[in-house]
Parts: C-alpha cells; structure tokens; sequence
C-alpha cells in the first residue's frame, strides 16, 4: 500500500514539467495523498516545485506544503505572490496558516493576509500570530466544534454539522456556557446513543482536561501524553473556549524535541540534516569542535605543567587516553540519565540522597575498573607498585569526579532555566577530559612525590 | 487543572491504608484520572499498592495498572490471584490485556485466561499473543467498529451504537464485504451529514491507508506518522480486517525508541531511569566503561610501542588528548548525523558521493583546527616546526578517518539489519580514540623520521 518515490517516477515528472503538460500532471498526482506530494516535491527543483504547486488542486497543495521542510517551502513561497499563497493559506487550518505567515518576510505578510478572502478565517490567523512561540496559544487551530450547555441533541447535531465542514478531525466536542466558557464536553460516540431530545446539560461530561494560552509547549505534550488524549481544548485567562491542539501536532513537538536532544548530545549545535549543505553541515559541528580543540590544549598546557614525569614516570603518560575516555564515558551516561530525568519529570528527592547514589554507584563502577587496569598495567605495562596504585586511584576518584559534574551540571542548568540538554555531549566531555587529566597527575603527584 | 502529587498526600494515603479504611480511599481516589492513580501507585510500597487495586474500580484500577512501570507492575500482579487478574482484563482493551498476559509466568497465564468470564474478549486476547512482537499484529486492538458495504446508514447508526460500546475512541468506521475483507472507511462525521436512507456503499471513501499483521512497529510509527492518522487499520494475508492501531500507542512507541536511541549513544546498554537501583544502574553502564577501559589500555599500549617518541620527540604526547577528543567529537557527530537520517528513512543517492561529500566536511573542519592548532602548539607549546606540521596533518587525517567511520559503520550495520543506534556513543568513541593515536602516531613517524 506504501507509496514508493522512484528515480524514474520523478524523471517523469521533471519531463512533463518541461512540457508544462498540466493536463496530464493533474492527471497523475491529482488522486495522491498530500504527503506523497510532499515528497516528490522535495526531490524537484524549485521551480519545478512552484509549478506544480500552483497546477494542482489546493487542497491538496495546501497541505503537501505543511509537510515540507522548511527551508524547501521557503524557496517555494518565495516565488509565489501574495495573492497565491494566500489562496493556500485560505485551504489550510489556522494553525498551519499561523506558522506559514510567521516563516514570510514580514514586509508581505500584511499583503498575505489582506489577500484571504475568508475574513474570520484571517482574523482567527491574526489572533494566533499574537500568542507567544513555545505556548499553547500558538501552537493551538482555532477550528474546533463547540456547543452550548442549554441546546438539545437534535439542535446540536444541526449545528455540529455546519461547523464541523471546517474542522478535519472532530475528537470531541466542547461545551461552553452563555459567555463562552468551557463547561466540558461530549465525545461523537455520546450522541450516537441518547436520543434527540435530551439535552446538553444532562448528558455532558464536566470534567474535561484542558491548558491555557500562556501552557508552556512541553507541558501540552507532558499533559496530552499522561492522560492519553487526542485533542485538548485550549482557553484564556477568563477561561474562554479560544482553540484546541490535537495529538498530531504534539507528535511532531515529541519527535522534534527528541531529535534536537539527540544532537545536542552528540554535539551538533544547530538542526541540520545528512542530505544538507555542507557549509550549513560545518557550522553546525565546527563550533563543538572547536570547543573540544580548546579542551584538548587545556589538557596538553596541563601535561606540560608537570615535567617530572617525562623524567621520571613516562609510564604515566600512557594511560592518559585511558583516564580521558573513563572520564567522558562516565560523564555523558551520568548527564544522558539525569537530562531524560528531568524532560519526563521524573527527578525527585533531595540532591544530598542523589549526590550519594551517584558516588555510591561511581565508585562502584571505579572499583571494578581499576581491578582490571590494576592487574594489567602492573603486568602488561610494567608499571612499578607505586605507578599502578597512582593510575588505580586517580581512575576511581576520576569516574566519582566525572559522575557528579555528569549530574550536576543538568541539574543546575535545569534550576536556572536553562535546557539541561546543552550540558549533555560534548561539552561534558570536554570538562571531564581537562578535569580528569589533572586529577589524574595531581594524585600520582600526592602519591609519588614529584 | 494539573494534579501534583504531594508528600503530604502520599501519607495521607498511606495512613489510610493503614488503618484498612476502605470507604474513605474509595471517597477520596475513585474520582480520580486512572493515570494519577498510577503516579501515586508507584509512590506507594508494592503491598499498598496491590491493597488500592483490589479497592478500587477495576474501570479505573486496570487503566492506571497498563501505565505503571513494568516493574512496579510485576511486583502488584505478583500478590494478585489470577481470577483478581482476570478481573483487570476484562475491563482491559485486547491489546494492553495481551500485553499484561505476556507480562506473567507462563505458568499461570492460561489460568489467568480461562478466568476471563467474557469468551470473545478471552479469544481476541489469544489471538494477539500469537503475533510477533515488534509487528502490527501485536501492536493492535481488537476493538474496532465496523460496517458492510451493503448496509444503509440507518442500519449502520444502529449497528455501531451496539459495537461502540467496547471501543473506547471511535476514529473511523471500517467498511467491510462479506468476508470481512477491508473495503474502505467513513467518518463519524461523515455520518452526520448524509441522509439516513443512503446505502454505505454510497458514501464510504474506498482509498484506505493499512497495514498488514506483519508490518514493522516502525514501519508502522512511520506511515502513521507521514500520513497523519489516528488510527490505521491491520489486515491478515487475505485481506480480511482483524484489529485497528490507535496514534496513543504509537505515541508511547515513538518516545521509547528516542530515549533508547539516546541512552544507546550515551553508552547505556539497558533500558534505566535515575530512580532505579544502584544495581540496576550499574549493570547498565559498566559494560560501556568496560569497553572504553579496553580502548583506553588498547591505546596506553599503542603509545608505549613508539619508543621514540620518549626520548626524541615528548612534546607529540601532550597532543594525545587532543587527538583523542577530536576523535571521538567528529565520530560522534557524523554518526548521530547518519543514524538519525537512517530512522527517518531520509538517508538516500549513492554511497560514493557520500563519502566524498563526508570528507570534504571533515577537511574543511579539519583545516580551521589544525590552522589553530599550528599556531598555538607552536608559539606556546614551543614545537618544533616539522613537529607542529606532524600533528596538525595528523590531525586532519584523524578527523577525515573519524568521520568517515562514524558515517559508514551505521550505514553498514543497517545493511546488514543490524540497528545502527549501538554504533553510536562509546562504540564509535572508542574504536576512534585507537584509531585515532594510531594514525597520529604513524604520520609522526613518517613525517619526523624515527
């Protein structure tokens, strides 16, 4: 059932494009899904993107150009006019119009907007426009299906069926009082089994979860996933029904943000994709590259600082790949547990009890560690007593080091306001690898003597 | 509108139960959402917990039971007979009832099924246990509402109130033939809007998105995903509808493979929280450390072949960390690049202009770090001149290696049907790290000559 993009598909295409044979292109794609079409005119040129959105129903263009990435539907909607985007922008809901608007230079935005026909349909756009990026209020459609308390069943299937024209998917409908208050509300499944003449108010269900405009986006997704729901309705300050978000929109937040936490670990600074340019692919990774090159020259002037052992205990020189990676190894599983921690709530308690399970479990995992490397370097390497109880040492209080910085670190971010996941990666790894390495030869100096 | 769970409340509840008081938990939790009921569960001792299940309504008690963690749910079903289990399921949809079943020692599973006093419902929850995990068969519900094509609306409203009864959200209808074979669907909606007399075959909409028992859970999360549904029906080899997927089961999907994809890249080998035992823990993170110790004692035993470097040339060890950090920084970037592209199937064109392209990426990287590097090693670290060129060639060569491996061994393991996410993190880190001291070392020879 699947839809299989082909090289020969797409040849096609390009080559009745190159004809503008528009009758037989919409012929061809006219019957396909909005997320086919999507795909397909990723793997165009611009202009050949442009022209097929432009030939085809809008319907259907419309939402092809919600699925695509953004910066390809911005080289798309740059060549179109006002007046044609805003014929799209009249098919889509107005959370997707909302996001398409705010993406266009803001010199034709206004010209956009003026341009939709439908007047409360642009209205409703321009109210979203005004709620704040990361809320509930922008990230909200205005198109839901409301009743009021006082209407009976059979008054509020007739009016259901007007409003419910302009809404995709009706997931519940909602019941609001005189003021337009959220009252509750009544799933479809409800009005199949009462009969006509009953009225709202009997049969609605008061308890209803909702957020407000000013919910910050995680906790829409926090909430919606923890109650298992499929749409939320959304009110304002006075506790006015103004919107609703549905789970597909929160899909995408979850799929996002778990992306973006993804490479934010493994230190990749801004959203980038294999298939994008590489200059966009180069500042996306130098910068932590370049702050891992500073770790690695912290690390080297700190060496340097301590000639004795080039002299006298070269042996300790080979062990510090193996005290760098510990040290990093350690500190990114300890900062991973704690970011996943704190995204999903999960982190409760004292810090005092965690710093302790933290150490406990550090030295725990140092111990077994250093057995190995106790027994090999003495063996293998040669190390004198001396050496292998210094590297032993320096590991064990390293691992306990790296754990606690991995943990704390998050947690600290987290209480300023900031997002734990910048901790994670490479930046954790960095501060381990210098930290590490100079505890390392400060306790062989304690012990050895140098 | 959020429920928080506090202390205070915690011990309420305890005392509570305590004192056996059953009307008044009854009074004060039988209100409450199902999924605060859970949170509160695992707050409490496992025989607290089993005491509050067997108290309160099994409509909410088995809601709250499939949100609890797998093992705080083990530890409660363990001190339930199975009739008291039994109990549970029945008010279970079919697909969390078979995975509570697959849950339980085998020996007491048929027991727990034959218990189940509702027939259909027993036989729909075998059939699930039958399918392969990590396929649609066991993803799905039984519980579905479906019509015949030959039916009028009138016959259908009537039919689907009967079957509505069981299901808990009705997405969409099915449309069936006489076989029970997938035909296409109708909206709730959609109902609303056409005249009772009309046949079904009239008006259903014969293009249908499924997925066959077969599929991949992922395939699955991906098709749903792409084509924005909410719920997507499953067929056998034949045709014939035998359950539906609803987007909640898919958004649990979608969350857990992102956090075991993160843990995998933080070298966590098994699925953990912060909260988990010390054990627990431990088991899951020393393997990594053990695998990183290896690489570190792998490199200690690089360094100590090129005896050289001692005596002639001591200033090539105080680069070590910064080789080794690079290293690991540029794997773990290209790798976290390649595996997430893989998962979203965004990953296509030829390997060779990938690999081209990956090594234009990693010299133009490379070239900015080793023009400061050049600089700094030779002005403060005081190297000689061939010495500074050694290791700022090395280091290109190094970050070009790493990122071609990092690229390349998660498309491979793919290929091979091998889940490329376990090639990110320490994996990559440290077969980078050896690789990386390996080259470093080898190009100094070659450069400097000893």
């Amino acid at each position: 059932m699947q839809f299989q993009l082909t090289d020969d598909f797409i040849n096609q295409i390009e080559i009745l494009i190159a004809k503008k044979d528009g009758n037989a292109l919409r012929e061809l794609l006219n019957e396909f899904h909005f997320a086919d079409i999507a795909e397909l005119l990723e793997e165009l040129k611009s202009d050949e993107a442009t022209y097929l959105i432009k030939l085809l129903e809008t319907d259907l263009t419309s939402e092809a150009l919600m699925e695509l990435d953004e910066e390809v539907r911005e080289k798309i909607l740059d060549r179109m006019s006002p007046k044609e985007i805003a014929n799209e922008l009249e098919e889509m809901d107005t959370d997707d119009a909302a996001d398409i608007i705010a993406e266009l230079d803001e010199n034709i935005q206004k010209e956009v907007i003026d341009k939709i026909k439908d007047e409360d349909h642009a209205a409703d756009i321009v109210e979203l426009l005004n709620y704040d990026e990361d809320t509930a209020g922008a990230l909200m459609a205005k198109e839901l299906v409301k009743v009021k308390e006082t209407w009976t069943i059979a008054g509020c299937v007739r009016e259901m069926r007007r409003q419910a024209k302009n809404v995709t998917r009706v997931h519940s409908i909602y019941v609001v009082d005189k003021e337009g208050k959220l009252k509750g509300r009544l799933s479809l499944k409800d009005l199949l089994t009462v009969s006509g003449k009953a009225h709202i108010s009997d049969i609605y269900i008061p308890k209803v979860d909702y957020v407000t405009v000013n919910t910050d986006n995680e906790d829409v997704a926090r909430i919606m996933q923890k109650y298992d729901l499929e749409a939320i309705p959304v009110v304002d300050e006075n506790g006015v029904l103004v919107g609703r978000i549905t789970i597909d929109d929160i899909v995408d937040f979850i799929k996002e943000e778990a992306e973006k936490d993804y490479q934010m670990a493994a230190g990749i600074s801004q959203d980038v994709e294999a298939d994008d340019s590489v200059l966009k692919l180069t500042r996306a990774r130098l910068p932590w590259l370049m702050i891992g090159m500073m770790g690695g020259l912290g690390a080297a002037s700190i060496i340097s600082g301590f000639e004795a052992i080039f002299l006298t205990y070269p042996n300790l020189l080979l062990f510090v790949p193996l005290i760098q990676a510990t040290a990093g190894n350690v500190g990114v599983q300890s900062s991973a547990i704690v970011v996943q921690g704190l995204a999903n709530d999960t982190i409760k308690g004292n810090i005092i009890r965690r710093l302790l399970k933290e150490s406990l479990l550090a030295l725990i995992n140092g111990l077994c560690i250093a057995l190995v490397v106790l027994l090999i370097s003495h063996f293998a390497f040669h190390t004198t007593y001396l050496e292998s109880i210094s590297i032993c040492i320096a590991l064990i209080s390293v691992i306990i080091l790296a754990a606690l910085i991995g943990t704390f670190v998050p947690i600290i971010l987290d209480k300023n306001g900031i997002d734990p996941a910048v901790a994670t990666g490479p930046f954790i790894t960095t501060s381990n690898d210098v930290f590490g390495i100079l505890t390392y030869f400060l306790i062989a100096k304690l012990i050895l003597g140098f």
